[in-house]
């Protein structure tokens, strides 16, 4: 990308025998990387979101499944086969709203049935985790420079969850579009949802644009309606975890009433993802699993409990917003428009 | 209240020559009381919400006054008012926002002027303290009998912030309506917004519905929109801090994106306050001051840090929803209708 000089920390990164993770639960408070070994622990990585974001579980993904496979110490193919399979179920099982995740699954899925020997499956599989990478960080890039064509220098942007290199590697979605129109000479300013229940607005989003410097706002998720009718606000881009084929976006919990009180306020809003996050097999965003989390999350905030016990919680980790709130859909690919009707 | 055989915690007693109030912000961990003897402490006790609630801080406001007349120790009646004034200047400076606290500072201060000797001003303060308590306490039956008639049998309410008893001695307000409709034996269940920042919905009206049996599920801020999207919300009910001429209604912070999204979905939205909150000198919701609380608010919970130090923050604790957005308002003297034009 050739306006981005600076340098973004990434989430994770292979080591041919290892994946170093930045853990982003421990995150801003320390930078804490682990080395894994175990394919089991990258699935536990997930499903405690040490690493989360539709693209970095998608790309974490397949070097688990590139992990597992070296795992394996049986020789004949039958048998190497299926405790592949039962790799591939683990890693697949990990969380089930994010479509990258099944993508990339389905990407090494395919590839293990290609090869002819179990040397060669180990070495093609390794390969094509490497290239899922690699193709991940360009998307994010080309997503990034198609979306900055939407920010006018002066912007103010409001931004939900964290959809920076830690969500996506390379130069995040949202974030990345940010990142990008800020390189380009726009001055832009962001307001930042903190992003409750895990708050990764308040210590992943803050902490990306802060070392970037880009002036960064933080504000609890139910300001934003405030600040829109203040005129405060000229444009909301959040990231996705799963797009059906209508347009219609799963994303973090809380994306859905910024898209209703954007288009209250006639406020553009929009969506940054790379076409990986895109299901073309689901007609619209009723068919998209939404994962329940469990109710912790709520009333406990870094282990200190905020709520009576006993008590009955929901805590969908996702909502969906109809396409029709949707101004745009920016992806590497290019910009999907005219989705909003209103 | 005839219905009401329920024992409702009160947050704040008058023992004569001391406060007893119920420490808000020790809930629900803990039911910490504190026996208060200074005026000066009652002040400290609204700005840090050990008591909050804009009824209850009209109460306890009258109760301060009438608590720092009995410390002034000059005989001389021209001495006397000067250091009444320091009293009443205090309390009414320790919140900016809702209507009630100046209520009743204002009602204190008439009195406070038609004393004919020391002995007899600081003897009717606290007959006034004692009536504006009384009187609340009955308006809030009353508004809570009157906004019972909009709620049905089998209703789910969606609710933001506390508004119990806590809030407003004697019913409460938005929670009032709620345990009135309740004790009638109307099947209610009830969504929980949890609050941030200060987790008010969490921490108190969990806790004070948990007492009287009604059952409620917490749910994060960003939830309630996506909730009633999928039909869950039957109608939204929430206290105000100040009302304009108009209708405008300032509110705890993220009142105004849930009435914009019960309007979406054609959700009825209710205001309950006594006619206490009422502010006729002002035109529109634009007058109303709007409190701005320290960014640790956001930044810090319960004491530890969930975003990175040295931050941006915007903390507005209020917010305004035009009258267009309200279905009705519910007062001790009947229902307001009509407001919501749309």
């Amino acid at each position: 990308m050739e306006h981005i000089k600076i340098n973004l920390t990434q989430p994770l990164e292979w080591l041919g025998n290892k994946i170093r993770l930045l853990d982003q639960t421990e995150l801003p408070a320390k930078e804490v990387y682990l080395d894994i070994k175990d394919y089991r622990d990258i699935v536990d990585a997930i499903r405690t979101m040490k690493i989360r974001g539709a693209p970095a579980i998608g790309v974490v993904g397949a070097y688990g499944i590139a992990l597992g496979v070296q795992q394996i110490k049986v020789k004949g193919k039958a048998s190497f086969l299926k405790e592949l399979s039962t790799v591939i179920e683990a890693i697949a099982g990990s969380r089930p709203t994010a479509r990258n995740l099944f993508w990339a699954v389905e990407r090494m899925d395919r590839i293990a049935h290609s090869g002819k020997s179990v040397a060669d499956i180990k070495r093609l599989l390794i390969d094509e985790a490497v290239r899922i990478h690699t193709e991940e960080v360009a998307a994010t890039r080309e997503l990034s420079k198609n979306g900055a064509r939407l920010i006018k220098d002066g912007m103010t942007i409001l931004t939900h969850c964290n959809t920076g290199p830690l969500a996506a590697p390379g130069y995040g979605t949202a974030l990345g579009v940010i990142i990008y129109a800020d390189q380009q000479g726009k001055k832009i300013k962001v307001y930042a949802d903190e992003t409750r229940p895990l708050l990764q607005g308040a210590r992943l989003t803050v902490w990306e644009l802060k070392k970037v410097g880009i002036p960064v706002t933080l504000i609890t998720d139910s300001m934003a309606g405030s600040f829109m009718r203040l005129g405060k606000i000229d444009c909301v881009i959040v990231g996705a975890d799963r797009i059906a084929a209508n347009g219609d976006t799963a994303n973090k919990i809380g994306t859905y009433s910024l898209a209703v009180l954007a288009k209250e306020h006639g406020i553009p809003f929009y969506i940054a993802a790379p076409t990986s996050t895109i299901d073309h097999s689901l007609e619209s965003g009723a068919d998209i699993p939404i994962e329940h989390r469990k109710s912790e999350e709520v009333t406990r905030i870094k282990g200190v409990r905020i709520a009576p016990a006993g008590i009955k919680v929901m805590n969908p980790a996702f909502d969906i917003t109809p396409a029709k709130y949707i101004t745009a859909i920016v992806t590497e690919k290019g910009i999907i428009r005219k989705l909003r009707v209103i």
